[in-house]
């Protein structure tokens, strides 16, 4: 697939085209299934086409997800910060990034959060989702740079951002090239913040204030 | 106007005909039409047509701000709590609700918190925004009733959930007949609570309950 | 041991003579004796007589945290709350309590947390701590009844509230007759919130509320 | 009044001898008054000698609260961070600091925040207290430096930290000499950070990152 070629990333088509295997995506369709024998046609709700998303990313603001996996020690310190190196196509650059992904139209947030965990950390991530369902931040992007700290050219997104422990193993699928595994203060670097996707650096640092952990 | 002619409320077209000349609204379209001159030729970003936002709540989730207007002691204590008694013209009763709106495009949470304020309490209710834009919860409206505690007809909502300190007058617009001022333990009865459009009186005692006033 | 004899309930014993062989404690401890070699010449800096601890709870509020255990699906929503059934030696009754206990001079809040959590849950109950330090509430005890909700007959007490997933098998010590694993709904019944001592059955009720799950 | 002869601070003293006229202070002591009556024989509870507060100090941690008094716009955006130049007796330099004071026998915490406002900003300010109690973070103090981010060399202190938005006029009494209103850019240099007292520019790094304004 030559995602370039038509001006988009990589991201976004492994964002729409998730395994259709997956227990949480199965239980979100037959949950929208069930709707819609009362009210919606449509046999696939959450998923909609390029075309048809693009129309949307023009009309109204655009709701994402994003966690943070950290490995925490028995007292809930953490110890380590998972940041993903992943290819873009649109610049032809690696850089790093954080679990991200769209909330689907019939989805919750916490199916949605557990979807993307799994999507990008694999199948045995063990991530553990939080009691409360209230983010550590709201991120705002802009798709222009420079009104905001954030930034992402195809939308205005905003997105909810977790703190998300994981205990297993992180096998991140083809699209995300690696998992880097920091410590709390190699993750506040410079380096790394600059390295950081659409300004999320200032988002990471958000979750390490959060955790107590910003040196 | 006849709202219910085409079967949506009236609090539909409250949403979505704002006050073009309130200041939040300007600055919210003058940075737009900053956008608007690199990437986007709409003069009207925020605003879409019926149709297109009927499409539009077909294929994702629409973001919402919700707010619940409170009145505070010099402590911080909650004395009252503020309930709009608003009209519904898709069911002809009168029903409880709170400050809600859309996130427009474009538009920053905070200036959508804002502008619905505006619209709801009137320009000299002297809202004082959160410094923090974490919401105290995350509401998850589905447009089939029983899938969830709160459930919206006209369509997959996630609304981001404010309390608002409010130190001036409120004089709600026409369409919300009636601002009322609750003490905590009357806005925690059952009686209000089954008032409350779309379930939101689960939401209301989650706002108590942050503001440590659930008895 | 009997406690009533000196009109103290089992709670203040088995909270100042827990097991000294604990982790969490002989970090505590040699990071206490680090300390004592600069400044501090007493030998045993977390543990005070019960005449001291006495005198000082009637000069300062006292730091407490408590924790309302939970087990949370795959989702992260609440299936269980696990709630304490303990013997009052001041009362001679059952009351329902939560996980609760004094943070220690030298003691971190992180470190009380978990060896309270092990002091009334077990070895095995398995944990896992928040990634933040920032409470659900902070809960406050007055000795005075009707001040506040929440009333402590011994001491003006401030705790740190959190909701803390635990994952293995939960086996409370000896002063702890029972832990029950209740559902949101039964948890948040006005029969359980009346057996809750000391009024905490507004703490769980705010726990609930923090977890959406406040019905 | 030559407060570094024994060893202590004008912290110390300031935080003691606060003006028994204030009006908070006249609540919390009537409050504790009718408490009296039924309980406590002492006339002053909240306020205890330094010397039974430096035993009290070597037995338990002492409960402190810190606020970080913000000018916010409109939106609820941070302007301004207020930040006191403080003269330390202990050690002859003037250091930066944030609003901060002891929660008093018998005073809640919202009780010891406003006093704590009052004391170090003036009669005038007009502080907004938060709706939720919740803390944006709690800041552990160990006596001893290096074992924590946070030190202060006269006790173990576990201080809950909000953000205060104030919309009067401020005037730092006596011992606070001086009030700067800084950027949250300027708040978060390396040179303000520095020069704040007790490691306080984490903390102040943590409210900037609440508040959405760490750039």
């Amino acid at each position: 697939m030559v995602c370039d070629a038509v001006g988009i990333t990589c991201e976004d088509i492994a964002e729409d085209s998730y395994d259709a295997s997956h227990p949480a995506f199965v239980s979100s369709v037959s949950e929208n299934r069930h709707m819609a024998s009362v009210r919606t046609p449509d046999p696939n709700p959450g998923w909609i086409s390029e075309i048809a998303l693009d129309e949307t990313r023009s009309r109204v603001p655009i709701l994402y997800v994003e966690a943070v996996p950290v490995r925490l020690n028995s007292l809930g310190q953490v110890d380590l910060v998972g940041v993903l190196l992943r290819g873009s196509a649109a610049t032809g650059q690696l850089t790093r990034t954080l679990v991200s992904g769209r909330v689907m139209h019939g989805e919750s947030v916490r199916e949605a959060l557990l979807r993307n965990l799994e999507k990008d950390l694999g199948p045995t991530a063990f991530p553990q989702l939080p009691a409360s369902i209230v983010p550590f931040t709201v991120a705002e992007y802009f798709p222009l740079p420079g009104v905001a700290p954030l930034y992402d050219s195809r939308q205005h997104a905003v997105a909810l951002a977790y703190v998300v422990p994981v205990s297993g193993e992180c096998i991140p699928r083809q699209d995300a090239l690696e998992l880097t595994w920091l410590t709390p203060e190699d993750a506040a670097s410079d380096d790394v913040l600059a390295e950081m996707e659409g300004g999320r650096g200032s988002l990471l640092r958000e979750a390490l204030a959060f955790m107590g952990a910003l040196s």
